[in-house]
């Protein structure tokens, strides 16, 4: 028997679903068969590069991010992805080649996973879920068109507030360090434009 | 009576359909319905920035690109669109709202235009398209993804072997001013950085 915890995580991401498709029972309880559920601790690694990666996931609660490390071992941060979002090495997913980013707990979270074979199958036995993963993919393509756009146009402090504008529930719970690493400028830049911002506001 | 031409282009589009869904003689024929085809001049405008995007294009011939310009008249590349590639102002396209990029030939060229009407009609006549446009969209993320990293992460250079990676087929036509405006550097870096390159191979 599932818990009540899995209840209400399927719950949440079928509320989600319906936000873009209509399932009947059937298909609810064929999709929801094929989730499984995690608690994940602060700074927990979810994927590692250089693994294949076999999962998406679905943040229940707090958040989750995926990141590149360079040969500096400074961390260039790809995306977050709070409650309600999916993250995954969609590269990996698709080609079965190794993983290029790293996806980790940003706080302690819970999440809802969806093997690769699982989706392939979901697709084949709810066709519906072409349709609703395709419209999440354009909504992603779009966010990411904007953040190629806005890194070639904008400045940092111009980032930062686009930063502000995505991802308004992060704002106050993210490390610095964490911004930074998404606008891509150092922790000690960051903070120096942090302070000149608050004094001419 | 469609012109030859007309029936080469959808003969092209459907083989490039055919690599990911597989169309009966009827959904073949509801598809190319749906298209239309145009010869573009080099330069002309297919979309302006500001106003609402109807139509992704396909590109059977040439090659289009999707830019953004800023407020000192410096023009911003998205993307290239040569031939086989789709390309559109998704936000626009999704949202109903103007659109943000403007989309130019970037060297004469031919397309089939497929309108938003059309593409909304098709995914309830031929819902296999659903997956088709799910799989161009997992591809397009990928790559968009891949150049935030890059742009957060490697040089100028590093990025220039990059776009030589991915646009092999564009390398040798483009102008350098194009390549400078893809890679986010003036034509000046880019013309004294491929002459430092050019030295050392």
């Amino acid at each position: 028997m599932k818990s009540l915890t899995h209840e209400n995580a399927c719950q949440q991401i079928l509320q989600n679903v319906h936000r873009h498709i209509t399932l009947d029972q059937n298909e609810k309880e064929i999709f929801c068969s094929k989730l499984s559920f995690r608690k994940v601790k602060n700074r927990e690694v979810l994927q590692k590069a250089g693994e294949n990666c076999m999962f998406s996931y679905f943040v229940t609660k707090g958040c989750l991010h995926g990141f590149q490390t360079d040969q500096n071992g400074f961390e260039h941060v790809l995306n977050f992805a709070p409650t309600d979002y999916w993250i995954s090495d969609l590269y990996s997913l698709i080609s079965g080649k190794p993983a290029v980013i790293n996806i980790e707990a940003t706080t302690s979270s819970e999440v809802i996973i969806l093997s690769r074979k699982d989706q392939e199958d979901l697709y084949l036995e709810v066709p519906k879920f072409e349709r609703f993963f395709r419209v999440i993919l354009e909504k992603s393509l779009v966010h990411f068109q904007q953040r190629i756009l806005d890194n070639l146009r904008l400045n940092a402090e111009e980032r930062y507030e686009r930063f502000c504008e995505k991802y308004p529930q992060l704002v106050g719970t993210l490390a610095q360090k964490q911004i930074a690493s998404y606008i891509g400028v150092t922790p000690e830049f960051f903070s120096k434009m942090r302070t000149r911002m608050l004094r001419r506001s």
